[in-house]
């Protein structure tokens, strides 16, 4: 285990599955397909919101509409935390208590920065298409300014991100080990069905590999 | 769509999405594995972290170890915000702008309260072990008194509920509909993959049926 770029950073519980390295994190955030921001609103209270989300190199970018009240925060300056969470399993235990989930998770704590530069983003507009499909930016029309001006994304950096990995099997205590009940893994994936082809859509265009092949990076 | 319980609750942005009628938000509860709990730590900061939970009818309990600092601060009254987002597919459009995601989500807000008696703890242990897998409450052993120590469970009413839910195909504007870029949904599913047997297991104790044929409520 590297050490916690921060003391709010660091893994209190648990503290053998903290990992800090980039690339965990890095590798997390690319599969994940969705974000949780969590801010303090005006009066104090605490708001969290589902979000679409891109890392390019060490930041990360957080999608949102100018007129919704999260990003009209964010642009503001509001500090954030941000969840991104993969199950992996769940994780039978003989005993109630021992059950758990094998997962992989980053929090990410930082002040966004609103992304204003035209050019920067366009480059984001094309990390997002290609997070939820890798290659999906090269076919889809790029954003008119109009629609430039209607989006807002912001950037924090992973300067202070932690990740936790929580694998193998649960460890029962010794007596259970004599209990009639079953023990064990069930590995959990997220997995696409069959494309739902837009009635709208001209003949004569085959679904794209990216979405026959759909898989997330990093996955088989 | 039926009203809002509070401001607070209102769904802002897209309000032709937001329901709240507690049926689909029970649904929403019941299907998704876990939770993000966001809340405001002492020093004024967000702080979110992903949870397991379970409902018993109109109350949403979320688990924890009675060592980590969101469960101190959950048992201290702090207010907190509870996401839970399940992701039904990949909208694919023509233009970047109109990519998304087909989602159920709800937000809850309220001051959890810690459960004390030993009796609903016990009750709790069940829902929040058959939420996972239903009917493996059965099998699994009970907590003892001392693990029931180790547990703090916390309770919030769903009285500030709110759900927003994102279907169909994404839609473009007119002039994009003669674009040569294909259109569609992606749906996407939690599926299980073959459970991995703890290699403790004694022998002679089947898979149970609830994990060979693992599905959430409500999914075929």
């Amino acid at each position: 285990m590297s050490e916690a770029p921060s003391e709010r950073t660091r893994v209190r519980r648990l503290p053998e599955r903290g990992v800090y390295d980039p690339a965990t994190v890095a590798s997390i955030l690319d599969e994940a397909l969705i974000c949780h921001v969590a801010y303090t609103d005006a009066d104090g209270r605490p708001r969290v919101i589902p979000t679409i989300h891109a890392r390019i190199s060490e930041t990360l970018y957080l999608h949102g509409s100018r007129a919704s009240q999260t990003q009209r925060s964010m642009r503001d300056g509001t500090e954030v935390a941000v969840a991104i969470t993969l199950i992996d399993g769940i994780r039978f235990a003989r005993s109630m208590f021992e059950h758990s989930m094998n997962y992989r998770s980053v929090v990410v704590y930082g002040t966004p920065e609103e992304v204003t530069d035209a050019d920067e983003l366009r480059t984001v507009f094309r990390a997002i298409t290609d997070h939820v499909a890798e290659g999906r930016s090269a076919d889809a029309r790029m954003p008119t300014d109009d629609e430039l001006r209607q989006t807002s994304f912001v950037k924090i950096t992973l300067d202070e991100a932690s990740a936790k990995v929580s694998v193998g099997q649960a460890i029962d205590i010794d007596s259970d080990h004599q209990l009639d009940v079953w023990a064990g893994i069930l590995p959990l994936a997220t997995v696409p069905g069959e494309p739902i082809v837009d009635p709208l859509l001209r003949e004569g265009i085959a679904t794209p590999s990216y979405v026959t092949d759909w898989k997330r990076p990093g996955r088989a």
